[in-house]
């Protein structure tokens, strides 16, 4: 695993504002949200530090993929993770290309990793 | 990419039906659903055959995958994916062994791996 990743001193619902917004600038919108946390205590019984998976898709590079290959439906969307943890929020993006057999994928899979890499880096450290 | 998957002579939404069942058994919630199709025609107005993708998550395993490895929540939930072409729908199931790196995973991504196969499995063909 390669996450792409950044660590701010935004609150944790401050950075997801951030990134929500830089993911657009770059062209993803947000399709899915899974509040970690909340899911574990629920279900669980258990308290863990926060933590939230956004899932992220651009839908001009989502055709592309599923018109090389429609069994990339396996890895959309794009997961873009925030955790708190002493103060400090960290965002994590998965890279596309640790998901995709090299190959028919890879010239996608980069413009995806580096689109994603340009909003997590957009984000403000403070 | 090694999927787990099922073509059956259900309908996609009686398929649909079926598998969230089946994956309850199996101890998966179904979190998060992306209708494809739906999406990339408000997105592009690109008609495509009828695709879904359902967010799965057993949160026992979850929860032990992320004590081992935040990290791993770039991975999570596990896609099931239902998709419809001449008259069959296929469901198909990522494989958490082919996203994860090899070793402290390998008994979680494989337990995990057999409940998602016995769950399409479930699925009846017609």
């Amino acid at each position: 695993m390669r996450p792409i990743h950044k660590t701010t001193s935004l609150s944790m619902a401050d950075a997801e504002t951030e990134v929500r917004r830089t993911l657009a600038d770059q062209g993803f919108g947000v399709l899915t949200e899974i509040d970690v946390a909340t899911t574990l205590r629920n279900k669980l019984g258990i308290e863990r530090a926060p933590l939230k998976i956004l899932g992220a898709c651009n839908p001009t590079f989502a055709h592309r993929a599923l018109e090389l290959d429609e069994r990339v439906s396996l890895m959309l969307p794009c997961n873009v993770v925030l955790s708190a943890k002493g103060g400090q929020t960290t965002i994590r993006a998965v890279d596309p290309r640790d998901l995709m057999p090299s190959g028919e994928f890879d010239d996608l899979a980069t413009e995806v990793a580096n689109r994603l890499q340009a909003a997590v880096d957009a984000v403000p450290e403070h």
